[in-house]
């Protein structure tokens, strides 16, 4: 089957012609309709330190996607042939600490497909059957390849009280703007989007949100203080992992608050920890993942009813061998959510 | 003024002048625009055993309702004359254990205004300043006057997770409505509603229930356990108080789910605690007034955000001296809120 | 290899010689040192009507115990031969919506080892790997031997706040008296205990009870009343499952206290839910079994940590040859947790 | 009367005769009878940048303390003349987003007695009626008078679970030193206590630590890891506000813990947030003072049930005359909680 793969410690990726998996009997082999690219992704394309560290080639990458089950293993009764499906592709080891007692998404032992196994960069992807999330015949097919992402933005989302609350994004690349799609459908009151691309500002007013303000330009802080009669948001969702926007995020911050950080902070943050969290009683929450498999039911409980409408986020469909064309577009911070078509790109697409 | 007073132990109500109350120094005199008919009223006008035991003649009735602030206390400084306001109409103790824990709406010493205290049916009422609530300018004044039962709403579907949880809501009076545009507002799944009476069941649908289902006409339990796939119901919402609805809720709902009850038995009620709660690990909550004052701050939230659409649930706007047409109307069962208008009622209401 | 089985459809039971379990590659078998006694395995000795339509013979019972690894399945890679263990019986389905949710308890698929599968009355017990609970060294055989009942103790005390509440247990059998030490160990304050068998009144002083209070001799719901300034408890544990004592220990609860029910009613209760619930605002939980695997987790830290002294619950300890003695001894009423040894007493038990 | 004074803006304090402060209706006259130095009180002895900006000489210092109430104002009824009480020294507003929503100790406009307010370093302090907390007679007095911090370490330890969870301290002042001795009468695991002052982690065995580690003598986070078997512990209470001791303790904790941060930094705080918060989904609580009164409640039954032996944390009892002596044995670092008695030492003390 046609893969991409990094094959070299270096920039770049190859398609290659490689063998379908085989699977073990608690394993399923999944035939690929839709992938997308995560900024994850690019990060393994670019080949940046974290890379570097801890992707080992040769491997094929690639971990948001849908398909068809083209085979099951001979344990496996909770999904059949030609079922649409998706999967958490994070894998659990099932018996550390974590595992034990319900929180299997921050397992010790984590193993994630598309980065420490073969992902969905590819014709088929083998996966573990309890990993398997079969998709309901209501969520479209391009909604279905973006699961993941959307995951994480619903498990930030509903990590605490959301409706009748104001909320403050802070980062709008795609799982902020999801993340203001589904606080929004969720009943969430005024909600403030920051961001300094001015495309990403844009969707985020098409995403729903009330104010979408730009930190170049004016004083976010004391624009959602003002506009907040000088409390603050009640919950914060942090999605860019940006020193600034996280220090101003805690500032937007009432006392008594929840913030839930997301976003990937690319070294260590200087925090005004006592103004900002201890004085305030604020409470601040690592989210990692997605829970398993409470987040699966819940986006697909918005997605079956319609609650979300994502349709902005979208960008090019394209096929595996356009990869140089994918990464370049993604990388230049224009386009959407870029999918792959492994087995072919859909005529009405 | 004109007051709309219980004079003596026996069915019905007066018309009456009577002084306008004389208020203390952290106490608010509100010139009453609207008022609504509560069930507690129908009640008391009717002159059933509860009433009996616990309204104390004269008195004048009448618990929710907007009005204007004519005249403040000396101590009053958190509102000012000529404000708009509603107002909590259960004024705790502030000493009680609960009040001391954070609990005010169950307080031990617990009075209501407009059944310990001389309530809103009349052209002036006075108020605790503390239990004033000040109304946002973008809530109309109708919806202004029903703010005590949409609290009971708000309280009960918020009391848990709501969003993308499969929901039932077991008695659809006007409380039970407002429930369900508040369930579907905070991002509710499929919501389904049960009752008996046709005319609230067509309402029902209006206000966003997926499935309104007449227990006379189907097995109701049976219907939500299909739809369901036989799990049940995440979440149920009793607003009936009626035994069989609430069994009928039990069995509706999925093990590990949450029960909201707010509607009020007149009697005892045989549970099958084993299968229904026990076994299933369910969780039970008694659902009493609002809370103070959280669930203000998210109806205005809702509201101002305009969340909610409920104009179907009005009926009459009528002058006090119609009072003995709206009791009617109301207990006949086919009113929508009845509003009365102490001081005239406006031109375009 | 010998086993206690139920070899017909009445009372009693039958020793027998049977072929020692073959175990799947994911399956343990465990020799087993100590098995101890349930309230359920009454039942089944008894042959009451719950036993009769639930129990299929011929079968083993039997559900509480700890043995040593004697060989595990292929696959198998957490637990060693010769590790010391214990197992939770409750077999869970992977893939109904509890079980996806992170409620594996209630799971709607549940198969309990003893009841639907041969059980731990015999030399060896078949337990599937992922249910096997190493025992930390620290923990005394007999006490090994009661993890499942201690377990339901642990869980309905820690099923909410605990520390600096006051406490009302109703029903003192063993489960019931474990969860008055455990409540303790965790910091509860003042500590009622309701119970109508003398002896279990004096075990409950014994094992922490500040006071214990028999229904036939006082007024229980008075003097929780006046012991708490007329406020009541803070948490109801209602281990009895007695109608009349769930609504006493309601009676006995506090405006917004959490009721844990983990006592099984032989039949429909009949509450005052508007008093007890609704206006109260209370939270009752249904408790079932034990919480997987936080509860183990938990309660290997109170007993690691010596926080338990459980030694007044502990009876005979008998070969399985003695079973009808320790039957019998049993259900008069009068003996504390009886243990079996299958594979012979140890020296100095 | 004698009160210790703030006169002017530089360091010490002086003892200076001053009217007995005249109370308004709703508030109290308390006869101080014992009060504690807090390390705020050294910060405004020693005036620090802190105290040069917050604090406005000349004013009364003092907000640790218990006494009699001497005289009570006209609309006081929850509080009698001759009461023996202490009191919550943060006043909040009552009309904040926050005080209207349950967290009135993170009250937008608080006040504090003894910072913002003449304090207790005096004959007579005032207080509002509400502020008043009633104190068990069981509580010992010198107990009564350090009520404040000991309410610090309640809030920390409270503010999740405690029972079975493995726990580090990290700090051993007076607070850290009380929420020692809170965690393990609530029923703790494995506490882990962290200090560099021999002396207090001396102190920090005394008061139940399982491990008392010195970070300038071994590799704490490396410690911790291993005594639980690489997983780290539950909760982290983080009473020191040191940089390097925030970060060990965050390094400290597993993945799904709980750090309630209540030290305070003197600095913005460097953190690895992608390791230590986000990847590790961890939640981050900021403690400030007390709840109002759930706090009050809670350690009120755990002294009142001698669950805590507080011993080990007092030093000096002296008249406010020997105040130079007080301050400089507290800046020393060695001296244990020093207790004021403006009103006369007691004989047995």
């Amino acid at each position: 089957m046609k893969a991409l793969r990094k094959t070299r410690p270096e920039r770049g990726a190859q398609l290659e012609s490689v063998s379908i998996p085989a699977i073990a009997p608690d394993e399923v082999l999944v035939r690929v309709r839709a992938a997308s690219i995560c900024g994850t992704d690019l990060h393994i394309y670019d080949w940046d330190p974290w890379s570097a560290s801890r992707i080992h080639p040769p491997m094929t990458f690639g971990h948001e996607f849908c398909g068809t089950v083209e085979k099951i293993g001979a344990e496996v009764t909770t999904v059949a042939e030609g079922d649409f499906v998706s999967a958490e592709m994070h894998v659990n080891c099932g018996h550390c600490h974590q595992c034990r007692v319900g929180q299997p998404h921050i397992c010790q032992n984590l193993r994630i497909i598309g980065i420490d196994l073969d992902g969905c960069f590819a014709e088929f992807v083998r996966i573990p059957a309890r990993n398997i999330w079969k998709i309901d015949p209501a969520i479209p097919e391009h909604y279905a390849a973006i699961l993941d992402p959307l995951g994480n933005a619903v498990h930030t989302v509903l990590a605490g009280e959301i409706a009748a609350q104001r909320v403050a994004v802070t980062g709008c690349g795609p799982i902020g703007l999801m993340a203001i799609a589904v606080a929004k459908a969720c009943g969430c009151s005024t909600l403030f989007a920051t961001e300094v691309n001015p495309h990403r500002l844009e969707l985020a007013r098409k995403m729903g949100a009330d104010e979408a303000l730009n930190p170049k330009e004016i004083d976010v802080v004391k624009r959602v203080r003002e506009a907040t009669g000088g409390t603050g948001v009640d919950v914060l969702l942090e999605m860019s992992g940006h020193p600034t926007a996280i220090r101003q995020g805690l500032q937007m911050l009432r006392a008594g608050g929840r913030a839930s950080l997301l976003g990937i902070p690319g070294q260590p943050v200087t925090l005004d920890l006592l103004s900002e969290v201890i004085f305030k009683g604020a409470t601040i929450q690592g989210i990692f993942g997605r829970k398993m498999f409470e987040t699966w039911v819940q986006m697909t409980a918005l997605l079956r009813d319609r609650r979300l409408n994502l349709e902005p986020l979208f960008g090019e469909q394209l096929p595996l061998s356009s990869f140089p064309q994918a990464f370049e577009l993604l990388l230049s911070g224009q386009a959407g959510k870029v999918l792959f078509y492994p087995n072919g790109i859909p005529r009405e697409g």
